[in-house]
């Protein structure tokens, strides 16, 4: 017997068909003796429609509110995935955010859990019933009702597997798993039977969308096996485990783009003590995120060029803050460049072996694609190249990683 | 300064406009200096939508599934409206049923109010804020989602306004106030500036679904002021007071009609001690609501003819339950009649004045119209006619009782 949490997200909640072939997926796994939590999102779009609606109200805006108008499509669903369990002759009862509870702090939004009431779902789970439990909401210490940012669904499963001490938090989605990259651009991708936190992480990070990155961090830090895997086919997925359940690993395990990506550089900037802080404070302050940075080596010894990315919808601001502080700083020409995307190749086994990076400059040298920005992490190394090279790219690092399906 | 529940319905506030156009009534009262409480229905459409969700999702039925599906509705607009107040520059938050608390029995779809905490409300109404309240939800003694029947908005309405002392609970809706008659059938027809409770009683029983007829009990009970007014008018309503607060009564307030309504004749029912509850047992357990009764004079002292009605929707299924009784009960032949309607005078001035009934048989024989069942209560008379003589029929009594506008 195991203790399974299963997340149903929006596609495959989308209406009442896909409602009660869900509600089998539960039955099946109750039905070989496990004790089952189910945690729905909202039907595909309610949750879309609701924000617009609180976008058309007006320009104040009370996060306190738009959590109740937005967390009312999860509860709906979980009154109608218990009544589908129901139907199939299994006890089954919804447990909203409060009912349960899931304590959140009060970053009304984005709200983070702060711990979850386990002893009555426990007591139930262990008399044969299955818990429904709506994703993406909570409860603040002032007792209203909060959300925990959008993909909140993923972050209600791991955190209650968690909690529980879940065997497993199987998250089903409308793909059967994590490939060794986008299998719409390669077609030779490979489904991984397993990858690890650490990797998953950088793969959500760089634009890959099935785990929401906070999700990822808390299945790592309370060490909940994820598994990602299809509503639609029955066939196992991706299971993300910690590095020592991995026992061949590869070198590289996966190759991510992110198109979302804006390249900046800075030509003839003073070259003194704080004028990195002189320039991405202003940019902090300005709720802009930053990603890779770059600092070439000052020649003269006076002034030196720097190259950031922004995320594609900062760029516009981005450019605005730094050009309104263009004297101050000392910053003698800004270049700005959105064509561009991030290839990454990921991989913890790059800890062991050298020669990763390497081969991947090989790679796309000899494949005639130009350089522009690089940077590196202990387990992955992420390039910046112009955006119509991008899918060639992949397909060459796929092939050169030995990653390519027989 | 005044307290006052305003209780939107859902064609007041089916989108984003109307929800705005709601707020602005709610400002007008609260910038007049008065304590507001805004008690709002889901968007017209979505509860029918939720509650077909549910029929669609199995055979078992779960009521308070039910109530989680169906309440969601409420809980969103309720958000909304306290934004679209926000907006307007009015402090304002939303109080879902739990959050109150609204306490309600644990009869889930139809649950009673049995108490509302106040103390917080109230504060918060002395502070200037306003409570947008969603309506038709409540909680239960086991801390489940409660719903209070179809309608219910208006009761949680009442239900705060008793409980707050409101000065007056005005429910806004399609129509700009309760009329002697359906001003579609009567183009004389008047708006009545007061009506008392047990006249609205009466309508809301006939057929009138401007208000529900359990809000009805509750605002008599509890002695709250309701008014019935326009959403998309600015003119005032008509107010549901106690007798006394109305000087001129008429003998007759108004004409209302239910088509809702089938009569059933029993011919040759053996006449003895006991016949009426063996007729009537097995209806009522059927669930099978009867209306009016009449019991002629048996001729021969051995049979009587047994007429009453029952609603549309039970007609073939009370005949089935009879015709499985009728050797038992010894009934001599079955006669089923749905083409019939029922036409209703209405008003307390009855109590003090003769002749009122003896006006409408005269009247409607001047009409050449047969009468098939009379029925009278302290406070109305009920004719049962032909369905094809219905609008002949208010049209003349309306004249007859001086109802008609100049």
């Amino acid at each position: 017997m195991a203790r399974i949490v299963q997340k149903f997200g929006g596609t495959s909640v989308a209406d009442i068909e896909r409602i009660k072939n869900a509600a089998l997926r539960a039955q099946a796994e109750y039905e070989a003796g496990n004790e089952v939590v189910v945690v729905v999102s909202a039907m595909a779009g309610v949750t879309n429609q609701l924000v617009e609606y609180v976008d058309q109200m007006g320009s104040l805006f009370d996060a306190r509110e738009y959590d109740v108008v937005v967390s009312s499509g999860e509860q709906s669903n979980a009154g109608l995935m218990a009544l589908a369990l129901q139907d199939l002759g299994i006890q089954a009862r919804s447990w909203l955010g409060w009912q349960i509870a899931i304590h959140t702090d009060e970053i009304h939004g984005k709200a983070r859990i702060t711990g979850i009431d386990t002893a009555e779902l426990e007591k139930r789970l262990a008399d044969g019933e299955i818990a429904v439990v709506p994703g993406f909401q909570g409860i603040s210490p002032a007792n209203r009702v909060t959300t925990l940012g959008r993909g909140g669904s993923d972050l209600t499963a791991v955190a209650l597997a968690g909690a529980l001490k879940a065997d497993r938090c199987d998250i089903y989605t409308d793909v059967d798993g994590i490939y060794t990259t986008d299998p719409r651009i390669v077609s030779k991708a490979k489904k991984l039977d397993r990858i690890t936190y650490e990797e998953m992480l950088e793969m959500a990070s760089l634009g890959s969308k099935v785990l929401q990155t906070r999700s990822v961090e808390l299945a790592m830090n309370h060490q909940v096996r994820v598994q990602v895997r299809s509503s639609f086919e029955a066939t196992p997925g991706t299971i993300v485990v910690s590095e020592d359940e991995i026992v061949e690993q590869q070198v590289v395990s996966g190759i991510s783009q992110s198109k979302d990506e804006a390249k900046i550089t800075l030509l003839k900037v003073a070259d003194r003590p704080g004028v990195a802080a002189a320039i991405f404070g202003p940019l902090a302050e300005a709720a802009i995120n930053v990603d890779m940075i770059v600092q070439n080596i000052s020649e003269d010894g006076k002034t030196t060029d720097l190259t950031f990315t922004v995320g594609t919808a900062d760029l516009d601001s981005a450019v605005a803050v730094l050009e309104k502080n263009q004297t101050d700083i000392g910053i003698g020409e800004i270049l700005a460049d959105s064509d561009v995307v991030k290839i990454s190749v990921v991989g913890v086994g790059m800890r062991s072996h050298a020669g990763v990076a390497q081969k991947m400059f090989l790679t796309l040298a000899e494949a005639g694609i130009n350089i522009k920005v690089i940077s590196t992490s202990e387990i992955k190394v992420s390039v910046l190249v112009g955006e119509e090279y991008g899918e060639t790219a992949i397909r060459a690092l796929h092939t050169a990683y030995g990653l390519d399906s027989d």
